[in-house]
C-alpha cells in the first residue's frame, strides 16, 4: 500500500531526542532523583517576583499571546540599548537556532562548529539537510583560531561559538571574541551563543554592535534567570537578520505566561545579582567535592562545573551511571577528549550535600 | 559589503504576521478593547482547576519541561483510546502544522486546501517552498467533493480539511468525512484539523482510526478548553507519521506549565461540558444580536458565529472597523465570497452586552 512520502531530507532523518530528560531516566529507574544537577538548570529558581507574575497572569491564559512579543521585545531593547526591531523572541535558544538554520542552511550548506559543542544545533543542521564541519577544542576552550582559519578556508554559511562555553564552562574575553569576529568572512553568519552570558565575569561579553551585519547573539532566560521551564530565548543582531525571523517563525509560539515571566525576571536585576553570588558559591562547593574525591574541577564561567575524572570517557560514564543510581542526575560531554569529564550543575545546599555523599561511593563503584 | 545569504527559499519570503494580534490593534488605537471576541478564544476561560495547576506548578519553572511530554501524551492516549506513540504534542496546532509541512512538503510540492481556509497553514507551505492549490468553498462549507476530485487529479502531498470549519463555523457529519477520506489517494496525507472538534454536535467527529496510514488529526487546547495562551496542540495518527515529529520538532518547545495546564484541563471534563453549554448560549446571543440588526447569522458548530453582512467584503470590513473603534474586536474572512461575513467569537455576558450596544452604531456608521 502506498504511503505518503516524506521529503527527501525528512526521509533520511532519525527519530531522536537531543537530550534525554531527567524525567525519562527517573521513569526508567523507577524513582525520582534526589539532586537534579545535570541540565544546567538553576535550582535557586527565578525571582519570587516572577512567580507572582505567573500567578497573576494565569487568569488571562484564555487569551492568545501577543504574536509580536511587543512588551518583552521593547523591554529587552531598552535593557540592551538597541532598537526593538534588533531583538526577536523565540521558544528558547533551541527554537531560535532552528529558525537561524532554516534561514541560512539549505541542502549541502555548511555550518562550522566545534567537535563536542551544542548537539541541538547539529540536530537542526542535519534536519535541514545541511553539512556539519568541526574543529576540535583546544584543551577546554573552543579554538577560536582554528575556527577562524577553518571559516576562511571552508567558507561556511554559519560559524557557531558559545561564550561562555558549554559543556566545558570556559570563556574567552572580549578582545579574543572581537578579534575572532573580525577574522570571519562577511558573508558568513556568526552565531554567538551567550546562553550563559550573565554568569561570566563582568566585562566578558563584548559590547553589542548591531551594525556588524554578520553577527547574531543568542541569550536565554533558562540559565541565570532560572526559567528553563518557561521557554524563552532571544536573538539580537542587525535588522536584516532579526527581521527575517518574521518570515519563518511560529508567531504565536511564545506562551503568554512566558512573556510575563521573562518581563518580571528582566526587571528584577537585584535578584539576578544575588543569585549570581549563590551560583559562584555553589561552583566552589562542586570544586571542593571534586577535590576531596581526587578529581580536578575546571574553572567555570557558567552555572555548572566540568569535573575531569582523570581517565577515559568510559570511566567518566561509569561514574555518571553510579551517580544516577545513587539519585544524582548529572550529564557529560559525549565527544573525546572532552568525554572524560562529567558536568555538574550548581544547586542549593541539599543538592550539594547529596552530591558530596554520593561522589565517593560512585567513584569506588566505578573503580571496581 | 557581502552579506550572509539567505537560502533560496528564505530569500523570497516576506516578513509577515499571519494574524495581527488584538494587542497590536489596541496599541494602534491607543486604548484596550471592551470586548475581545475576535480570535475565537474562550472568554469563559479554562477550568478553575487549570488555574490551580498553573499556580501550583509555578515553583517548578526552573526545570526544563519533559521533552517527551510523557504524562500529557499518555493522558491523551488514554482519553482517546489510542497508543501513546500515536499522539504527539506541539506548540499549538500552528506549530504542529509547521512540522507536518516540513516533513511532507519540499520545494514545489503541492498542498491542497480551500480558498479562504486557515492562513497560517498557507504561511507554512510557502515558507517551505511548497505550492498551494485551492478549491472554492461550496457556500459556507468546505467542498469535500471538490477537494476529493482535485486530490485525485492533482495528486497533492497533503490535503487539508477543517471540521468544524474555520472561518465559517459549518461542519460535516462523520459519514461525509469518512467518505471523503476513502476517496483520497493513499499516498496523500489528509490533515484533518479538528481544533473546534469538542464544540461540534455529539457524534460529528468520525471514530479514531490510527490504522488509516494517511490520516492525521489535529486537536487544540486553545478553543473549548480555554487555553489559547498556553500553546498546546496535539496530533493523532499512525505511528509512522506521529513518530516522525521526533525527527524535526523542538523537543523542549512545550513549556512546563503548559503541560500541567493541559493535563488539568483534560481531567476536568465536567467543566468542559458546562462551558459547552455557555458557548451554545453565547452563540444564540450573537445570532439574536445579528438578527436584531437585520443581519443573518450562520449556524455554528464552533465557538464563533459567522455573520453575513449582506453586501460585499468592503462593507463587512467597514462594519468591522467601526466595531473596533467602538471597542469591539472581531475578525473576518479575507477571501471572496466569504469576506462579506464578520466572525464573532463567543464571550461572557458583558462582552455580549457591549456587542449588542455597538452593533447598530457600527452598522449605521458603515452605511454612511
Amino acid at each position: 500500500m502506498p504511503l505518503p512520502p516524506f521529503t527527501e531530507i525528512a526521509e533520511k532523518l532519525p527519530e531522536t531526542v537531543p537530550f534525554v530528560g531527567p524525567e525519562s531516566i527517573e521513569r526508567r529507574l523507577g524513582r525520582p532523583f534526589k539532586a537534579r544537577i545535570g541540565a544546567n538548570e538553576s535550582g535557586f529558581g527565578p525571582s519570587p517576583k516572577v512567580l507572582s507574575a505567573i500567578r497573576d497572569a494565569a487568569g488571562d491564559i484564555w487569551k492568545y499571546p501577543d504574536p509580536e512579543n511587543h512588551e518583552l521585545r521593547h523591554a529587552l531593547a531598552g535593557f540592551h540599548k538597541i532598537a526593538p526591531d534588533e531583538v526577536s523572541i523565540g521558544e528558547g535558544v533551541d527554537g531560535l537556532m532552528g529558525l537561524v538554520v532554516r534561514l541560512f542552511i539549505g541542502p549541502g550548506d555548511v555550518l562550522l562548529t566545534s567537535h563536542g559543542a551544542y548537539p541541538t544545533l547539529n540536530y537542526h543542521v542535519v534536519g535541514f539537510g545541511g553539512r556539519l564541519e568541526f574543529v576540535p577544542y583546544a584543551g577546554v576552550h573552543e579554538d577560536l583560531d582554528a575556527l577562524a582559519e577553518a571559516a576562511q578556508r571552508l567558507r561556511p554559511r554559519i560559524v557557531y561559538v558559545a561564550n561562555p562555553d558549554n559543556p566545558m564552562g570556559s570563556y574567552w574575553g572580549p578582545e579574543a571574541i572581537q578579534d575572532f569576529i573580525a577574522r570571519i568572512p562577511e558573508d558568513c553568519l556568526i552565531m554567538l551563543d551567550e546562553a550563559y552570558g550573565e554568569l561570566a565575569p563582568a566585562g566578558t561579553l563584548p559590547p553589542l554592535d548591531t551594525a556588524r551585519t554578520n553577527l547574531l547573539r543568542l541569550r536565554s532566560f533558562s540559565k541565570a534567570y532560572g526559567l528553563a521551564g518557561i521557554r524563552v530565548g532571544y536573538a539580537m543582531g542587525p535588522r536584516r537578520i532579526v527581521g527575517a525571523f518574521n518570515r519563518v517563525r511560529n508567531h504565536f509560539g511564545v506562551n503568554r505566561l512566558a512573556q510575563q515571566a521573562a518581563l518580571a525576571a528582566l526587571a528584577d536585576q537585584d535578584y539576578l545579582a544575588a543569585v549570581k553570588t549563590q551560583i559562584e558559591q555553589s561552583r566552589k562547593q562542586i570544586t571542593q567535592i571534586a577535590q576531596e574525591n581526587g578529581l580536578s574541577a575546571l574553572p567555570s564561567a557558567t552555572n555548572f562545573v566540568a569535573v575531569d575524572c582523570g581517565r577515559d570517557g568510559a570511566y567518566a560514564t561509569r561514574i555518571l551511571e553510579e551517580l544516577a543510581h545513587l539519585g544524582i542526575f548529572v550529564r557529560k560531554p559525549g565527544v573525546p577528549p572532552l568525554d572524560r569529564h562529567i558536568r555538574i550543575s550548581v544547586g542549593p545546599n541539599p543538592e550539594m550535600a547529596a552530591l558530596s555523599e554520593a561522589m565517593p561511593r560512585a567513584i569506588s563503584a566505578a573503580d571496581q
